[in-house]
């Protein structure tokens, strides 16, 4: 990174905020499904962060990008001199450094599963982002509906199922709000702007979701963004 | 998962492994690059367990794999009452129960660097796995060279030359045999098949992967598995 090529100012509070502690780069809030599962691990687990956002899908959006981070996508967290990347390694180096918080349950079982249902959805339901892209601000029912993308609709309520009767107890998917709810929250966000319709106990966990002070503040903050993707934006304007 | 419906030696074989310990379910050797990874890791760290293979694109297949897991895809780890799924959940799951065995670099910086590498590996590189799936036993060589499999060449051995010079000591990614090198392995198996030319200090990499004894266990037993799958084994015959 050529810090002699960004603003100075920008430059000096970016370094500020390095030594200070966490930087967190991410994309569009209304759009970008893999910033908001780290941010809302950091923010509803109240650890201080400075956040630098990046409009995805302008001119200078791949070099803004690169400044941080030679894999060329956000989220990045900046840790001291350390880059990190990809949502699910920055989850966990948090969980790791911020042990006493629990951003995992605590209970190895439930613990175990947390990480599989995390780890099959960083991994997939490509059918369901294709058809589905994450737009926080519009509402398109009913579109999206091909069969993969229904297909993957069913296995994540399976999925939640699962997890909510066997650790949830009526609240989030494994009790107590975790990298696993941070992991669905952009799906809950997809379901609403498609108009999925749930069972009566999943629609309530959804709820639950964008009620949490995160998620409801990352949902504030999307709605207010100028910056549009027009691609996105327009597929499925009638 | 009726137990019912396998064969009683087969289902008492599993229920005592179940009790003893750790079983691994996968797909073929040849093929499954996904059950290859945590298969290593396990192997290379002298973690016992006990495997169950099941041969891919069979009819009955999927029944199969629905017998261990809901989530329908290999590897699969059944660790006592615990069904945990998905290569990178398996790691992190044997990691943190063998602590002491260090499966992850000790360090904090190339712990976050490895999961970094390691999460880009599980969410990404697409390009790569449609135009050169792994086929251990088949040469393949100059295949597959789509523009977009050479762009995710180009960033693995970015990956490598940065892990391998800032940690690696010319030895593994990390230093030691760790998860990031279980999970790049895959790749090496796909660089020897369609012949990928390399620097001398990444294919000096590559054939330290091959000679781990671990990954030349996986690759031996590889080479003497009977069942293919037609529409990867020919997809490349000329």
């Amino acid at each position: 990174m050529e810090t002699t090529e960004l603003d100075p100012i920008l430059s000096q509070t970016l370094n500020a905020a390095k030594r200070a502690g966490l930087t967190l780069v991410i994309g569009n809030k209304n759009y970008s499904s893999w910033s908001m599962r780290p941010w809302l691990a950091l923010t509803a687990f109240n650890i201080p962060f400075t956040e630098v956002k990046i409009a995805l899908d302008q001119p200078d959006t791949q070099s803004r990008i690169a400044d941080y981070s030679a894999a060329g996508r956000v989220p990045v967290l900046l840790a001291g001199e350390m880059t990190i990347w990809d949502s699910l390694a920055i989850c966990e180096y948090v969980a790791e450094q911020f042990h006493d918080k629990h951003l995992w349950p605590q209970d190895v079982a439930a613990r175990a599963l947390a990480r599989s249902v995390v780890a099959e959805m960083h991994s997939g339901f490509e059918a369901l982002r294709t058809a589905m892209p994450m737009n926080i601000r519009a509402r398109f029912h009913g579109k999206g509906r091909t069969p993969q993308a229904q297909a993957d609709i069913g296995r994540i309520c399976e999925i939640w199922e699962e997890c909510l009767a066997r650790f949830g107890h009526h609240q989030f998917l494994f009790g107590d709000f975790s990298i696993a709810d941070a992991f669905y929250a952009p799906v809950v966000m997809r379901f609403r702007t498609y108009g999925v319709a749930l069972a009566p106990a999943l629609q309530a966990y959804c709820d639950r979701v964008l009620n949490h002070p995160a998620v409801a503040r990352w949902v504030a903050e999307a709605e207010v963004e100028k910056e549009t993707i027009p691609r996105e934006d327009e597929r499925y304007r009638d």
